[in-house]
C-alpha cells in the first residue's frame, strides 16, 4: 500500500461517504440546537468539516460529541462573546469566553490577517479559547488570503512525557503553518509535538489495529502497542518534541495569560485551551511575484524528486491532505461507520435527521 | 554516564580550557585581521563565543575557519554594509550584503526587539545574510531583554532528505526560540530539522565515535554509522522534520527574497543564507507579572518531575546549555585539542598569539 497520510489507517469497506455541504449543514443543526447563533455555528462547522475533508477526522466532527457534552456540562458556553483585552496596530489579545474554540480562533486568525495586511505582521492570542480542532485550518485562512499563517495551541493537562522524564509534562500541543501558492493548494504543515496524536491512537482502536512501538507508554511507563492501554505519548524526536511542546505552551498559553499544562489539573474543557495566531504579508518583505516564483520552483523541485521505497511520489507538506480534500469535494467525505453512528446518535438526541 | 546535551560526545582528557574573554578577544583579532571593523568583529565574536560557552561548538568558533576561508574566497565580505530594503512599524527586510552572518543577524534581531517594544511584535528578514552560527544566541538576545524571541534560518543547498524521498531536498535548517524568565537563564530550544546536525556528526568524527543508526545515509542511500560516510541526514520524525524544514525555508529564505535549498546549487557561502527574526513583548498580550509567575510555576513543575532511566534530573529546554555556560564562565570553555589546534593554525597564519 502506498503511504499517504502517515499513521492514519483507512479501509473503504468500513466507511460511508457524506457530501461536504450536507455534513456542514448537519453540524450547524447540532450546534444551533445547543443554543449557538447560526452565524457562529457556521464558522465552527466550516472549520470542523474542513478538518474532516482533509482527513484529520480526530480534530473534525469526530470531536463533536465531546464539544456537545462540554456544553451540557457548562464548560463550553454556546453563547460566549469574544472580547478584546488588549489591541495595537499589529497585535491583539482576545478572550474567547470559553465558547466553542473554533469561533474565537477564527476571529483571532482573521484579526491577525487584517493587521498583517496593514502593517505586514499580525500576532493575536486567545485566552479561554477552548479546543479549536485542527490547527491547519486556521493557518489555511491566512494562506488562502495570500499571507503566511502560523498557529500554535496549548490544550489540556499533561499527556506527553517530558524529555528525560517518566512523567507527562506537556499537552500534545499542535503547531501549524501554511504558505500561499500562486496556483493550487497552499503548502501546509500540521503537526503535534508528540510521536503521535491521541486521534491517531483512537483511529487505530477504531480500525482494530495495534499502534507502532515507541508511540506511547502504558500506565506503568512501559512501551505498549495496545491502543487501549496507551496513557502517555512520547515526545517526537526526544528533546526537540519536548522543546517544541514547551514553545507552543509559552506562545499560546502563557503569552495569552493562560496556564501551562503542568498547572492544568482538571478535565480538558474545564481547564480550557489558549491559542496563538501569526500572519505575515510577504509584500512587506519582498516582491509578491518574487515570492510566488520561488515557491513555484520549490514545489516543482520537491515533486520532481526520486521517491523512497513505499512511496509513489514525493509530495510537498500538506499535499496528501489536499488530495484527500479534493476527492472529498467530488465524492463526499469518507466517514468510518462507527464515527457516522456516533453522529447519528447525537442527531437522534437532538431530533435532527442524518444526511446519509 | 548521565545524559545532558544529547548527541554531543565529551571527554575532558581530549580538551583544554580557555577563558571566555580571552577566546572572544582572540576571535576579534582574527576577524579584524581579515579587514572587519572592530565593532562588528566584537558583535560576531560575542555570538560565536556564546555558542562555544553553551557547548554548541559546531556553530561557534569551530566554524571560524570556514568563515575566514569564505572571506579569502570573496564569498563573505568583511566590510559589508547592512541595508534596509523595506521597513514598517513592526517589520523590516534587511540585506546583509553577504557580510559575516552574525553581524546582520544581530542587527536583525535587535531591530525586531525595538519594534516589539513599540508595537508588541517585530518581524525582520535578512537576505544575503550568510551563515549566522547558532540560532539560539539570537533568540537569547530577545529573551535577555524580556521578550520572546524566535528565529529560523535557511542555509545552503540540500543535505537533508525530503520525507518520502531518496533525495536531499532541504538544508538542515535551524529553528530556535527563547522566552524570558524572571530569575535565571531563559528557556531555550535550538533545534535543527534533521535527525541530527552536521556538527554532531563532525563531533563524533572528532572524538572517534560511530554515529547512531537512523541519523544519516551514505552516498548510496544506505543507513550508515560511519561519520565519514554520512552524506544525507534524515528528517527528524519523518514528515514533521521535513515540514519544519520547508517552513524554515519559507519563513527565512523565500520570505526574505532568497532562494529555497533546492534552488541553491553552489557551495554554502557562495549560495548564502537568509534569516527570519521574530520578537514578541508579553506586555502587549498579558500582564508582565502574570507571565513571569506562570513561567516560574512551569519551570518548578518540570524540574520537580521524576527523571527517566539514565537522567539525573529533568531539565527545562536550554538548561543543559545554560549549565555548560555557567561552568564555562568560571572554569573557561572546554575546547577539543584538535579544535584548539585548528584555531592555533589560523592564529599563526595571521600572526596572532593564542591565549592558551
Amino acid at each position: 500500500m502506498m503511504q499517504r497520510t502517515p499513521g492514519f489507517p483507512r479501509d473503504s469497506e468500513q466507511e460511508l461517504r457524506v457530501p461536504i455541504d450536507a455534513l456542514r449543514q448537519f453540524v450547524v443543526g447540532l450546534l444551533v440546537h445547543k443554543g449557538m447563533f447560526e452565524a457562529e455555528a457556521r464558522i465552527a462547522a466550516d472549520r470542523m468539516v474542513e478538518a474532516d475533508a482533509r482527513g484529520t477526522y480526530s480534530h473534525g466532527t469526530w470531536a463533536l460529541k465531546r464539544y456537545l457534552d462540554a456544553m451540557d456540562a457548562g464548560d463550553i458556553d454556546p453563547r460566549a462573546q469574544v472580547l478584546t483585552l488588549r489591541e495595537g496596530p499589529s497585535t491583539a489579545a482576545l478572550d474567547g469566553g470559553n465558547g466553542l474554540g473554533h469561533v474565537a480562533a477564527t476571529r483571532g486568525m482573521q484579526l491577525a490577517i487584517r493587521k498583517a495586511r496593514e502593517t505586514g505582521v499580525g500576532a493575536v492570542t486567545v485566552v479561554r479559547g477552548q479546543h479549536y480542532g485542527a490547527a491547519s485550518v486556521y493557518a489555511l485562512l491566512a494562506a488562502r488570503d495570500g499571507l503566511i499563517g502560523l498557529t500554535t495551541t496549548n490544550t489540556g493537562s499533561p499527556t506527553v512525557a517530558g524529555y528525560g522524564s517518566r512523567q507527562a509534562l506537556t499537552a500534545n500541543n499542535a503547531l501549524a503553518w501554511a504558505c500561499p501558492v500562486r496556483n493550487g493548494p497552499p503548502i501546509v504543515l500540521d503537526m503535534a509535538v508528540g510521536e503521535t496524536s491521541w486521534g491517531k491512537i483512537a483511529a487505530h482502536r477504531l480500525y482494530g489495529l495495534p499502534i507502532p512501538e515507541k508511540w506511547a507508554w502504558d500506565a506503568e511507563g512501559r512501551s505498549t502497542t495496545d491502543p487501549n492501554a496507551a496513557t502517555t505519548i512520547l515526545p517526537a524526536a526526544g528533546a526537540r518534541g519536548f522543546g517544541l511542546a514547551v514553545m507552543c505552551g509559552v506562545f499560546s498559553g502563557v503569552l495569552a495569560g493562560g496556564r501551562f499544562a503542568t498547572q492544568k489539573k482538571t478535565s480538558p474543557f474545564a481547564a480550557g485551551s489558549e491559542h496563538f495566531f501569526l500572519a505575515l504579508d510577504p509584500e512587506h518583505f519582498t516582491d509578491r511575484e518574487t515570492y510566488f516564483d520561488e515557491i513555484d520552483r520549490t514545489i516543482q523541485a520537491i515533486r520532481a524528486a526520486e521517491p523512497a521505497d513505499g512511496f509513489d511520489r514525493v509530495r510537498v507538506p500538506g499535499e496528501p491532505e489536499a488530495e484527500h480534500e479534493s476527492q472529498a469535494v467530488t465524492e463526499g467525505i469518507p466517514l468510518h461507520r462507527d464515527h457516522a453512528a456516533e453522529l447519528a446518535e447525537l442527531a437522534a438526541a437532538a431530533g435532527i435527521e442524518v444526511p446519509w
